[in-house]
């Protein structure tokens, strides 16, 4: 079996009221990028929409990342798509509290439809295999640790 | 305590080789969007290069959420940043396998650069408290179900 890491790097800057820039690339197996994007927030929230907020790049990741896995395996396997949407709603539960909001996530849904001569068994093994193949659905289908660290004048503290 | 849904859709259409158009709108609390979004792979992947992978987009969106909740808390607690920026790492284990790949989420590193005339307990204090209230990290520390429906002719069902 071979296994590889796979890693993504992005280095954000706080711009404008509440923008932020952010370049992407890829740092493993090979090299990609940079890839350019930005964030904003609405005027309610003190920013100057100049830009989608983050929760729409992270919707649209997950959406992408299962379509992308769908179109690699089908290819690979020999199954015909002649067409491919989705339609995903992802939900949290937002509380807001004197010191500081608080969030968990409530329900996450991806409709898939699938336009191909293909049985709908074979279909429904197709979306199986790409759920595997996916980082993003991975990645949500477990608890995951976030290492934070911040800059001192006395060197990096884990926080 | 003040409860609210928060809910972001995507439509996602498959087109090209592998790019994937995604349109983004905020359907709780309040309607936003629609952004604009796009996906695609370099031409290892089968791709043709014309917008950035699925994983840049959740990278960006997990480095901005953090970013705008901190800006957003300090803000709220009358902490003045005169500069903020972040280093992300995010790394996965992936295995090509006969069947189909398989992917594990390996390391998640978010480094922190404040510039501030508060004390380092009270960017720490801040950066504990957004975290809380971060949509990405709350979601990418608790595992999740996703539910998948495909379409068929005789209806949605659960794949």
């Amino acid at each position: 079996m071979d296994k590889t890491i796979v890693q993504f790097n992005c280095s954000g800057t706080a711009t404008g009221k509440m923008r932020n820039e952010l370049s992407v690339t890829m740092a493993q197996p090979f090299a990609g990028g940079p890839w350019e994007l930005a964030t904003d927030e609405g005027s309610s929230h003190g920013g100057d929409t100049t830009a989608p907020p983050p929760l729409a790049l992270f919707v649209a990741g997950l959406t992408a990342s299962l379509m992308t896995q769908l179109r690699a395996f089908a290819k690979r396997t020999g199954v015909e798509l002649t067409r491919l949407d989705t339609e995903v709603r992802m939900k949290w539960n937002w509380a807001a509290k004197d010191k500081g909001d608080e969030t968990a996530p409530e329900a996450f849904e991806i409709d898939v439809l699938i336009e191909s001569p293909a049985s709908t068994a074979v279909i429904a093994a197709l979306i199986e295999a790409s759920k595997r193949g996916c980082f993003i659905e991975q990645t949500l289908g477990q608890r995951n640790t976030i290492r934070h660290r911040l800059k001192t004048e006395d060197g990096w503290i884990d926080v």
